[in-house]
């Protein structure tokens, strides 16, 4: 198997029981409001990487917790990934009428509902921490919440999303800082307390939890800068969406702002040291290395 | 003082410390993204009526329990009314542009800035819940994410909301089950969860929460009941915004539905049965009786 097979191997074994719980968590079609919980539900079962809730399994597997103990956690993050998907592709944020090769959607529905269910899967996912896993001590549940809403909140995603759509309208002066703290806020912070809410509920220790948060922190950014090379470089059949829109967008992107070259070097710059971080990290059958290899060699 | 004024003296002399808390937990303008809470802070400092921060600190401390480990969950459900006001208020759900007689907040921004503060208040408020007060017991403080979250969601506020919508474009056939069903989740839901997390925070039983639960439906679906009334006997200057909306956008309301007089005689029912559950909750000074002559007899 290639180096990055392993994560890969891993995501697809995992991701029959990740669907199912998901499956589990979110309201049915036949309950009342149908409409809304056909919305979320069309978004949630779009197709997605299940990268966030892989994380969570990885993670708290690595220190030692059952997968049972971290479905519920792991299918919340990606209720609220999914959330922000929603709501960045509304018309007033970034407009896009593709996700995934299929309508996003407010095309498919309209945009009350796609506000709506955003909202709701937000709801939903720090709601689900809060009571899950129910064997867990309620002190893991309670950190659990904080760390994610924290994430999500004006320091992190809800922040880079912000700081994103400012940067559109104008770069700002210290452009190079400002899409640093982008791809933090955007993708980096879930991605981070995705790996730390696994290690939260395996009970690892601060300095585990610590390692951890600087090995994600790289890997983080390598998903975004390797976001932004593919929207460079990648066709829409890999990419389910529709590439050069960023630089349409005039968006903020390592590639727009340091060039091709310069971000394949970031890339193996971050991979290096996401390399250093991870030998320190237990084993689990090469998964923290596999998924570097992963992120450096992604296509879509 | 009036049967109504104790009730208005409490959230009076309550409200300077509500706003206080809702000021310190609130990101500074000052700090990045500043445009993001300059905007949450319009919202959230527009002239509310801090009802329900009142009802939690009004049950907390009925209870037993201290103010100042009432005052960030009391915080918290108001951040997460003032997102359900701001996502209602844009263009594609209510699309209002006057609310409490400033314009909205996406009129006052935009439209995008309007949809990310509405979700960083909900953010932040099932957050802040998790975290504060931190000396309680964290079972305490993962119930009370649970709690409120649920009543935020699609069984409660998100889920009434959604219906409303619905029941706009076509009334339903059970038009009088779905307006209950309507009122229950866009209003009754948060009001209760208000009352019954100051109970939790109170260490309040059981048996003491339920009967908070009964008690808060009633005075919930008065204060729905009320607002329908006012939108059509109320004037602009009184409301803070444009009377005669529901009418003009065929709204599921009881007025509109049962007429004036029937309403009228609902608000009488619903505070008879108000009455009765409060004669079992501590006397608390008469402040829950007084709550519902202020129902009874609100005029904005």
């Amino acid at each position: 198997m290639s180096a990055a097979g392993t994560w890969q191997a891993f995501v697809t074994a995992a991701r029959a029981a990740i669907e199912r719980e998901l499956d589990r968590r979110l309201p049915p079609e036949s309950e009342r409001p149908g409409r809304l919980h056909a919305a979320m539900r069309y978004s949630v079962f779009a197709g997605g990487k299940r990268l966030r809730p892989a994380l969570v399994l990885a993670a708290g597997e690595a220190f030692g917790a059952g997968r049972e103990r971290l479905l519920a956690p792991a299918a919340a993050v990606e209720l609220i990934h999914t959330y922000s998907l929603v709501h960045d592709d509304l018309p007033a944020l970034d407009d896009d009428d593709l996700r995934r090769g299929r309508p996003t959607l407010h095309r498919r529905f309209d945009e009350a509902t796609a506000i709506l269910a955003g909202d709701a899967l937000l709801t939903l996912g720090l709601t689900l921490l809060a009571l899950e896993p129910a064997e867990a001590e309620a002190g893991r549940r309670a950190r659990a919440v904080a760390l994610v809403g924290e994430a999500a909140g004006t320091g992190g995603m809800i922040g880079g999303q912000e700081e994103d759509l400012e940067a559109e309208r104008a770069w700002p002066a210290d452009a190079a800082r400002a899409l640093e703290r982008i791809h933090r806020g955007k993708t980096g912070a879930l991605l981070v307390a995705s790996l730390r809410l696994g290690a939260i509920h395996a009970g690892a220790s601060v300095a585990e939890e610590t390692l951890l948060t600087r090995f994600g922190e790289r890997v983080g950014l390598m998903f975004q800068v390797a976001d932004d090379i593919l929207d460079v470089e990648g066709s829409a059949g890999e990419l389910g969406k529709t590439p050069g829109k960023d630089a349409e967008a005039r968006k903020l992107t390592w590639p727009g702002l340091h060039g091709l070259a310069a971000s394949h070097a970031k890339l193996a710059e971050l991979a290096a040291e996401a390399r250093s971080f991870a030998a320190s990290l237990p084993e689990a059958g090469g998964l923290f290395r596999s998924l570097i290899d992963f992120l450096s060699s992604r296509d879509h």
